[in-house]
């Protein structure tokens, strides 16, 4: 009875696979179609996080009807529990999870080092506390590229060494240094994985990540650190394109702490030293404003748990800024969440009902506030493509930020 | 943007309003057409519970998928929060939960009759504590009429005096008289707010229930009560109906603790004196054993929280008896939960991906066990439904029962 997630049909994406093809520009921003194996993204795009496969509180056709043209999983999560073998045996990680759409992983880099004390980094690797049996593991570009193509998303990550946003100097170079040998041997464990291609662009019949046939591919993608440090990251952007021609390039290490400013100071920096037509996504990202501000400096593609995570405390983004519906001024408000806003949500409770299921701690409430609140950056992302391809991002950005900028209405 | 929910167009239930149809029969089994103010409902019927205004872990997009054609909320809970006014300003129960099908709310009987310790009862009323605030509150005849006319279900409970299952003789005898008193009292209110008629079947443009014009109609069905004395139950039963012409009879206090045999037995020696065309709604009942001998013995309409609890526990009904998905036989299953169920979940998840949803306390793991578990009962209906149409029931019930009845296959 389960739906089929096999072997995709012959496909006209294998003559641009992995292809970012950009139709539009406005200034810095770029609007355009990524070909990946499972399918297009039209760019800039929101890819909503699904940590431990699964968007908390979505379902994959709640993710389809807001708009969701890639998600994310975790590496990491998934090693721990339910294991990659799991998945494997399972279908892999489209099947495992029913999303049949572009797919990336997270190398699991981000989140040991986010472990503070319960782990230990070396040349080889890092060892790990596992946080849901204290077991110990072991993370290392190896492995986290073997996991990864096991898993069998679209896009897997390079295994990289993030430090705190505040990190100096020194400590910053370290980790870029790491991340960028780190990366060699990613790369090389990919290409032995995908049988000698960089991009495994397998011809229909070959075997693919999980174990199946069929013209199932993987590439893999740099991730830029080097902190807030502006000559760190563009001699590592510069020895990450010395190293190969990627099909995209993550900038990591960045909305970690560090004040916005520096930030978009340093997508300003970066963006001329870019190479055009490679997706650009920055990791982490996604609070409304700073998706804006880093399309507006040429960036992608974004991911973060911000829109569930916020969704699942009550707060939700609307085009008047964000609210949070516990506030009592809600009690008898009958008016949509977001009059703005065509997702499920908005279209059929009142912010009086919302209200209700959160005061009453009723499941319900998480899973609409979250769905709103993605279907709001995955509009966000598509409004602002429809003004790049208009040459009109400045005005619709102006006029956003006039809306959107407003005290919380609460 | 929201969805109307307002008037109801003109309909041609409004010749039939509030009557069963019964089109087939098998032994004492019915199957038939319950058509009332939202639409029509077929029968046997399964009703799932919306506790707070909302089936917990599901939309009403859920619910309509799943099949069901009329739900329930519980007075006492939206009594106490966020209390029938804010429903009232929110548009009504109907607009409140956006279900725009038929609709059914408890008395709060049940409800404050399990307040054990924090509830006095007297002829007049019950006075309880708040479960939300601990503030005192007290519940009539009366006042839950007047509750349920504010929220606008279509159909209203009387209020109800609950004894447990076993419950003496005298105590039981007491409970009902009392019910029976409450139960004039309640039509006699319902009566004055429905402007004459028992039933409220106002032509278009009337004032209705929740203060809208339109033709909003509500009825009033008794609760039959006895406990576990047949005597008391027969007496009880030729009692309400010298009250009136109901348009509906529920069987209350049942499956509240006493042994299954004994709500079996009481059920088959009620049938014969239960009027024909009247829907029967046996109250709190929802494991699929119980619905199934429960229309083998003539009763029509049923509701329970167990599919949502259940489900929220990890546990599922299945053709092949129930299961825990959190056993570890399911870690590598990839097979659906129900081979033979059409829901969202069995289509499109393996029983391995239910069950890490499950380890990894993933809230889509309630919502896809819930909406298995509802639409199952749901989908039991109406394989009984068709049973009864052919004829056929006891050997569809006997193979259903063969299959059903393994043990626990984990």
């Amino acid at each position: 009875m389960l739906r089929p997630y096999g072997p995709l049909p012959p496909s006209p994406y294998f003559t641009a696979m992995f292809e970012l093809e950009i139709d539009a520009t406005s200034g810095s921003a770029r609007a355009g179609v990524l070909t990946l194996p499972h399918g297009t993204v039209e760019t800039p795009a929101f890819m909503p996080v699904g940590t431990q496969g699964t968007v908390r509180a979505l379902s994959p056709a709640d993710l389809e009807a807001a708009g969701a043209e890639m998600i994310l999983a975790n590496t990491y999560h998934l090693h721990v529990r339910p294991g990659e073998d799991v998945v494997a045996k399972l279908g892999g990680l489209h099947r495992f999870m029913a999303w049949d759409r572009p797919l990336l992983t997270d190398s699991g880099g981000f989140q040991v080092f986010s472990l503070e004390g319960f782990r230990q980094v070396s040349e080889d690797g890092v060892e790990f506390q596992s946080h849901v049996d204290g077991g110990r593991r072991f993370l290392s570009p190896e492995r986290a590229t073997e996991i990864q193509w096991i898993l069998g998303a679209d896009v897997a990550m390079a295994f990289d060494h993030v430090v705190p946003g505040g990190a100096d100097g020194a400590a910053a170079r370290d980790a870029m240094d790491r991340t960028l040998r780190w990366l060699e041997r990613c790369a090389k464990r990919h290409r032995e994985l995908a049988g000698g291609a960089l991009i495994n662009q397998g011809p229909t019949g070959q075997t693919g990540p999980t174990g199946q046939t069929g013209p199932t591919s993987q590439t893999l993608w740099p991730i830029l650190q080097g902190g807030t440090h502006l000559e760190l990251r563009t001699e590592g952007l510069r020895r990450i394109l010395d190293l190969g021609d990627w099909t995209g390039l993550a900038i990591g290490g960045l909305s970690v702490g560090e004040p916005k400013p520096v930030m978009y100071a340093m997508l300003e920096a970066l963006e001329p030293r870019l190479p055009r037509e490679c997706p650009r996504y920055l990791m982490g990202v996604g609070f409304p404003e700073d998706l804006v501000a880093a399309v507006e400096r040429g960036t992608d593609l974004f991911d973060c748990v911000a829109p569930t995570r916020n969704g699942r405390n009550g707060s939700a983004f609307t085009s008047d800024g964000p609210v949070n519906i516990r506030n009592a001024v809600f009690r008898e408000d009958n008016r949509p969440l977001d009059d703005a806003c065509d997702c499920e949500t908005c279209r059929s409770f009142s912010r009086g009902y919302l209200r209700h299921l959160f005061m009453a701690e009723e499941l319900l409430g998480l899973r609409l506030l979250s769905l709103h609140n993605v279907r709001f950056l995955i509009r966000l992302a598509a409004e602002m493509r429809a003004a790049v391809r208009r040459d009109d991002l400045p005005r619709w950005a102006a006029d956003w930020r006039r809306r959107y900028a407003q005290p919380e209405t609460v």
